[in-house]
């Protein structure tokens, strides 16, 4: 029997991999909110690098409580929606064998879906990812899309590799998806979120794209820094990265065209924007051991300013 | 024979304290640039709390050369100008005896007169003003108005009180002005950018009101932050600001009505803003200590990002 698949979250992310799965021979189920009714009615349109891969008659759902127990349900939700997990995730997870793989930018979410589906049953993927849904049910990838996948534990110790991360990984790449198995889930979140914490919120406040903060000396300098306060997060729980990785990601950046991060897409769509997951998480994780991190920390008061805006 | 006044900058500030001394019987001579021609046709126009100070036929020059001497030269140009008083102060200051006030907000700027005029012709002055220029040549005093007078030393150590300030304190006071003599003029300046630091930025890169900061708990904590950081600036220069005047001025901002600092109606006006005056000057005096201001550092980052706007 092929793996099965629940979608949570059928958006830019969720309908993009779900729609790749289904491809490649998957079962695949999409719970859907505010695009329900037409993609009942008119399928799933999913343009990609690889070509198309629309579902005409996709498995859609308006009530995860409607949808079948599958073997990997996918967490692809905007973090700032996982409030609702606890709802959800108990009616759309294999009872035996499940598991949850967590696919969202930030730190300690699989903390909070542990609790509710216990600790050994949550896996972490982060996606390398240019997509956009252009419409209800119309989504757009527009470049990348790889992926890494690791092992969750509650001490937050490297797992390794295990067979059903192999099993998972094999399920993607058989779909197209160039895969990393990360042997330290923890690393590869510090890691992306050495790209993540300067440039999302720096995109926010300053109302900008990352190439003007690039070119301009004062902005460029501040984001490096910022770099440098989560180079110091992850080292606060024993991950070290590397000297080379910051100006790697400063070089990636300089050659990137002109880039509106999610977190500006969502505060220029008057969205909430994920703050605790990029932001709030990793600072008080690098606080229980004594870090202070002073731009981040003011980074983030300055968007918790900008989120409390009336919607 | 009554104090001569020259007021380089006959904006807000200039104008509202030169009008004030002109009634008070003093001789006052009004340097001005985009208003001339209106003002020479039409007068200055000063409305106060303490009344009509209104010039019908105010002496007024377009170009500091064709001024008279004068006993005191008013400083009263946006600090952004700076750079045109060495052209302007040698042809209005009297040769001998003569004193520079320099009425500007943050931290450096007598030293830079002082290599134009000497290091013994030095005054700062500080304006706690709430003045708008309402149109050309017409100035509208809406509160406050007192201010503080300090002899500047080229080693920044406190001068103490001196006759010509005691002079120059009684001219403001027959003015109708409330004064306070400040024997330590650094201290003085520190003090008001314990305020000026956290507001005038923040107002800017948040694009919001006083009021909005202090209702939100992130920049409310922001702003205190940053005030302590305009303490520890202080002492790395040997001067103590007390805990209980950081409390105070977070109390005097929640009394205020919402405000806009000067800083953003710069911004909002397409002009440059005072960067270098306010951050850049303090933020340098301390590293020359060893003391760093991280937020400090990053808001003026933010702020030359946004300075840097076309215009």
């Amino acid at each position: 029997m092929p793996t099965s698949y629940a979608i949570l979250g059928s958006g830019a992310l969720g309908a993009f991999y779900g729609a790749l799965l289904h491809h490649a021979g998957r079962e695949v189920h999409f719970l859907l909110h505010s695009d329900y009714h037409h993609v009942r009615a008119h399928g799933l349109r999913v343009e990609t690098t690889l070509g198309d891969r629309s579902i005409a008659k996709p498995h859609v759902y308006e009530r995860a409580s409607d949808m079948p127990r599958c073997d990997v349900v996918l967490i692809a939700l905007k973090s700032t929606q996982n409030h609702l997990l606890p709802e959800l995730l108990p009616h759309v997870m294999r009872t035996s064998g499940g598991v949850a793989l967590l696919m969202q930018n930030g730190l300690g979410l699989e903390d909070d879906v542990a609790k509710i589906v216990g600790p050994d049953r949550v896996i972490g993927g982060l996606a390398f990812l240019c997509s956009n849904k252009v419409g209800p049910g119309h989504i757009v990838q527009l470049q990348y899309g790889h992926v890494k996948l690791g092992e969750w534990a509650a001490d937050h110790q490297p797992r390794g590799v295990t067979d059903r991360l192999t099993a998972l990984a094999a399920d993607f790449r058989a779909a197209g998806v160039t895969v990393d198995i990360e042997p330290d889930l923890l690393l590869a979140r510090w890691k992306k979120l050495v790209w993540n914490v300067p440039y999302n919120g720096m995109c926010v406040v300053m109302n900008t794209t990352t190439d003007r903060l690039m070119n301009t000396p004062s902005t460029r300098r501040l984001c490096e820094e910022l770099m440098w306060e989560v180079v110091a997060a992850a080292a606060s729980t024993g991950r070290t990265i590397e000297p080379a990785f910051v100006q790697h990601m400063l070089e990636h950046t300089d050659n990137m065209v002109p880039y509106l991060p999610s977190m500006r897409l969502d505060f220029d769509a008057g969205r909430p924007m994920e703050l605790q997951a990029i932001y709030g998480n990793p600072i008080r994780t690098a606080a229980a051991s004594g870090v202070k991190l002073p731009r981040m920390q003011m980074l983030y008061d300055q968007l918790t300013f900008l989120d409390r805006r009336p919607r």
